[in-house]
C-alpha cells in the first residue's frame, strides 16, 4: 500500500498524532480496509521524510486501540472494526437495556466484567440508606477535597492488613476512577518526563500518560516482573508497575525483584507507580508484601480501586502518596474537587465498618477461585496440549497460548462465530505482540458458561 | 480482616514464632485494635499458605500472654488495649462530624453553598432506593461511557425547554464535576491554543486551562458581557464566557452581545465555552436564549452543572459538544470511563422522571429570590449610600462595593470579628483587582442569618 499523507509541520499537533489521525480516519472511512498490510515503519518514514521514531510511536497508539495489529515477521496490518479496547465497554453496553437482553446469545469472557450474581445487594441497600439517613446533613457541604477522611482510614487500615501498605489517611486521595488519579498524578509529577512502562501493559494508562506528553519507554517484563537490565539502561524518572499481577501476563513479581527495583528507585532518585488493580484476588502460595509496604524511601505511588473488589460502576478508585507529593497532590486535586460522590463514599464507610465489604472479598475469593479452577480444568480436559495458560495462579484473567494454525484475529473470529467473546493480546504489547495468544476474563462468567464457552472455543478451534 | 505477613523460611525462627512476633508487633503498634475478630486459624493457614497447627501454636501463645481471647462460637478476638493515633486523629476531624457543629458560631456567605434545610431528602431516598430495585443488574455493566443514555435524553429535553439548548443526546457527556469536563475538553481541543479568558473570571476553570499549557488572554468585561474589541485584537482559537449570570459580576450578557461574539466565533472557527454554571436561577427579566440555543454554526459548547440545582455534593456535570468535537471527545471520555457513579446517574433518571427535579428547581428558585430580596433590602436599610451591589438581578451571589476607609483585606477580617465570613473579589482578576469589593453568596444561608449577618457587617465596618 502506499500512502501519500501531506503532514503540516506548522501545526501544534505533533507528527506522530497527525499521522495517526489520518490513518484512523482513513480506516474509518473505509479507505484502508481491514486485513490490509501496512508500509513498514522505514518504508512509510521514508515515503513522507519522518524518522521511524514517529511512524514507530503512531502504529503504538493505533495498535494500542486495536486499529491496527503486528503479526510476527510479516508486519503490521490494519484491523479497524474488530476489538477497539477503549471502546470495548461501550460496544459491550448499550445503555439501560438490561445486561441480559443483550449478552443472552453470548458468552463474553471480557476481563472488565465482575461477577453480577452474587452482589450483596440488601447489605449495599442498607448501607446506603443508612448513612443517607444517619448523615444527610453532611450531603450539603463540599466535603474533604481527598475524600471523607473516615473512609479514606479505614483504607489506610485495611491496606496496611492486607497489602501490608504503610500509609497515614493523609496521604490517601479518593478519586472517581484510576484514569482520573493517573490524571491528577501527570499533573502533580508534571510534563515531559519518561516513564518505563511495562511492555506488555495496560494500554489506557499508557495512553493517558502519552497525552500528558510523558515519554513512554517500553521495558520488557520476564517471569519475575519488569526487567531490570532496560530500566538501569533507561533511567526513567518514573515507572509503572503492576506486580502483584502484571497486566496481562499475570505473573506476581518476585521478592527480590522488588527488592532491586525499590534499590534502583532510591538510587535514582526515581518514583515508583504501582497498580493493585486487583490484589485482592491472590488464590495460593506465600503473599509477597506491597512494594510500598517494602519501600523504605518513599518513591512508591500505590493505586487501589474498588472496581474489581466491589463494582466497577461505583468509580471509587484511591492512591496513596508518599510525603514529598502531598502538598503538591493536594493542590492538584483541589482543583477537580473530590470526584466520588460524597453520599457514595458514606456508603462505603458504612459497608466496611459493618464487615459486609471484608465478607464480600471473601466470599469473592472462593468463587473466583472456583471459577478459575473450572476455566483451567475444562481448558486442559478438552484441549490438553493444544494449549498454554499464563497468569493462572491470581487475579480474574488468563491469557491463552493455543497451537493451531490460526492467528490472534482468526482465534477471535472463530469463537465470535460460535457465539464466545474472547480478547486480542497483541494491543497489550508495544513490541514483539504474540502471534496466537487470546485474553479471557472468567469473573464475569457464571460456571456452566466457563464449560460451556471452552467446549465452543475446542469446537471453534481444533475442528 | 484480610492479613498478609512476610514469613521467611530461611530463617531459624520457627514459623509460629514469627507469626506470635508479627501479631504481636501489630497489635503494639495499634495496627490490630481491641476487639477485632482474627482470621480463623483456617482462613489464616490457607492465605500465608502455612499449616493450621502453625496457626494454632501462635494464638495459644498469644492468648496465654493475653493479647488475644477466644470467645466461644464467635473465634478469637485481639484483646490487647491501645490507643490508635488513626482514630483519635479522626475523632477530631471537622468533616465527620456533623456540620452544624463546626459551623454554629459563623454566619458563613460562602458562594459554593446551597439551602441545606429544603433539599426534598424523602423523594430523593426514594428515587435511590427505587433505581436500585429497579435497576441492579445493571449496576454490574461499565455504562455508556458518556453516561447513561437515558439521563442524557432527560438533560438534553430539559436544556432545549429551559435554556433553548439545541442538541442530541448523544452530543451530552456527563462527568464528576465541570473541571473534570474542562480536563476533557483541553484534551480534546489539544494544548498550546489561545483561550479568551473574562477578566474577571473563574479562576478554578482558568488553572486547569493554564495547566494544560493553554494561552490565557484575559479579556475585560463590561455591562453586555465580554468586550468584543479585545476579543477581535487577539482572534483567540478558543472563549471561555458565563453569559446567562456573568461569574463574578453577576451581569447578563445582552442579546446583541451574543449574536457578535457567534459572527465572530463563525468567521474566526473559534470555539465559544458557555458555563452555565447557575443558569437556573433567573429571578426576572426577558430570558435569553443560551449562545448554544442561538449557534447557527456549531461554535459553541454548552457546559451545565447538578450541583447548584441539586447537590454540589452529588458530582454531576455535563457538557453539549458540537459534531465536530464528538469522535474526538468520546474518545478521551473512554479513557477516563465514565466518571459519575451508574447509581446515582439511574437515581436522577428517577427523580427527574417523577418531576421531583423541576419541583425542587421551582422551590428554590422561589426561595433563593426571597433571600436575595432579604439581602438586598437589608443591605439597603443598613448601609444604604455606603454600598453599592452588583449582580443582584440573577444567581445565588453578589459583589459589594463598599464605601469605607478599609480595604478588601480589612473589610473581611472585620467580618470575621464579628463572626460573618465573607469572601474577597480581587482573587477573580488578573488586571486591576478592585480595593473595596467583597463577594457574598446568600443561598447556603438562612433568612434571619442574612439579616443578622448584614447588620453584623455594618456594625463591623460603619462604626
Amino acid at each position: 500500500m502506499d500512502i501519500t499523507f501531506f503532514l503540516n509541520r506548522n501545526l501544534d499537533i505533533p507528527l506522530y498524532q497527525q499521522l495517526y489521525q489520518l490513518f484512523k480516519k482513513n480506516m474509518q472511512d473505509g479507505h484502508i480496509q481491514k486485513g490490509v498490510k501496512l508500509p513498514s515503519k522505514r518504508l512509510l518514514a521514508a515515503q513522507l521524510s519522518i524518522s521511524q521514531t514517529t511512524v514507530e510511536r503512531t502504529y503504538e497508539q493505533l495498535a494500542a486501540e486495536g486499529y491496527i495489529v503486528s503479526k510476527p515477521r510479516s508486519g503490521w496490518f490494519a484491523d479497524y472494526d474488530e476489538i477497539d479496547l477503549i471502546h470495548s465497554e461501550m460496544a459491550n453496553n448499550p445503555s439501560i437495556k438490561p445486561v441480559t437482553r443483550e449478552k443472552e446469545n453470548w458468552i463474553d469472557f471480557h476481563y472488565g466484567n465482575v461477577d453480577s450474581v452474587h452482589f450483596p445487594f440488601s447489605a449495599w441497600r442498607k448501607s446506603m440508606v443508612g448513612s443517607l439517613d444517619q448523615y444527610g446533613q453532611q450531603l450539603h457541604r463540599p466535603g474533604d477535597i481527598l475524600g471523607e477522611l473516615e473512609l479514606r482510614t479505614l483504607i489506610a487500615e485495611n491496606l496496611y492488613h492486607s497489602r501490608g501498605v504503610h500509609c497515614r489517611p493523609e496521604q490517601v486521595i479518593l478519586g472517581a476512577g484510576n484514569p482520573i488519579l493517573l490524571q491528577i498524578l501527570c499533573q502533580v509529577l508534571r510534563r515531559d518526563i519518561s516513564i518505563g512502562y511495562e511492555d506488555p501493559g495496560f494500554p489506557r494508562s499508557r495512553k493517558i500518560f502519552e497525552m500528558n506528553s510523558m515519554k513512554i519507554i517500553p521495558i520488557p517484563v520476564d517471569e519475575e516482573g519488569i526487567c531490570m537490565d532496560g530500566i538501569r539502561k533507561e533511567n526513567p524518572s518514573l515507572v509503572y508497575v503492576t506486580p502483584s499481577h502484571q497486566f496481562p501476563l499475570g505473573t506476581v513479581m518476585t521478592f527480590d525483584r522488588r527488592r532491586q527495583l525499590l534499590k534502583w528507585a532510591a538510587e535514582n532518585q526515581s518514583f515508583i507507580i504501582e497498580d493493585d488493580y486487583d490484589g485482592e484476588y491472590r488464590y495460593s502460595g506465600q503473599p509477597i508484601p506491597s512494594l510500598q509496604g517494602l519501600d523504605q524511601h518513599e518513591r512508591v505511588i500505590f493505586m487501589g480501586t474498588f472496581s474489581k473488589s466491589l463494582l466497577p460502576s461505583l468509580r471509587v478508585s484511591y492512591m496513596v502518596l508518599p510525603s514529598s507529593l502531598l502538598e503538591k497532590g493536594r493542590e492538584i486535586t483541589s482543583l477537580y474537587k473530590q470526584t466520588v460522590s460524597c453520599h457514595v463514599q458514606l456508603t462505603l464507610v458504612e459497608f466496611i465498618k459493618k464487615g459486609e465489604w471484608q465478607k464480600h472479598i471473601n466470599k469473592m475469593r472462593k468463587l473466583y477461585q472456583r471459577k478459575r479452577e473450572i476455566l483451567l480444568e475444562t481448558l486442559q480436559s478438552e484441549m490438553g496440549e493444544q494449549v498454554k495458560v499464563r497468569g493462572g495462579d491470581t487475579g480474574l484473567h488468563i491469557m491463552l497460548d493455543v497451537n493451531s494454525h490460526f492467528n490472534e484475529k482468526e482465534l477471535i473470529e472463530k469463537a465470535k462465530e460460535q457465539g464466545v467473546k474472547i480478547y486480542p493480546a497483541s494491543p497489550f504489547y508495544t513490541k514483539q505482540p504474540p502471534g496466537n495468544t487470546v485474553f479471557i476474563g472468567f469473573a464475569g462468567v457464571s460456571e456452566a458458561d466457563i464449560r460451556a464457552g471452552i467446549k465452543k472455543l475446542k469446537a471453534a478451534w481444533m475442528n
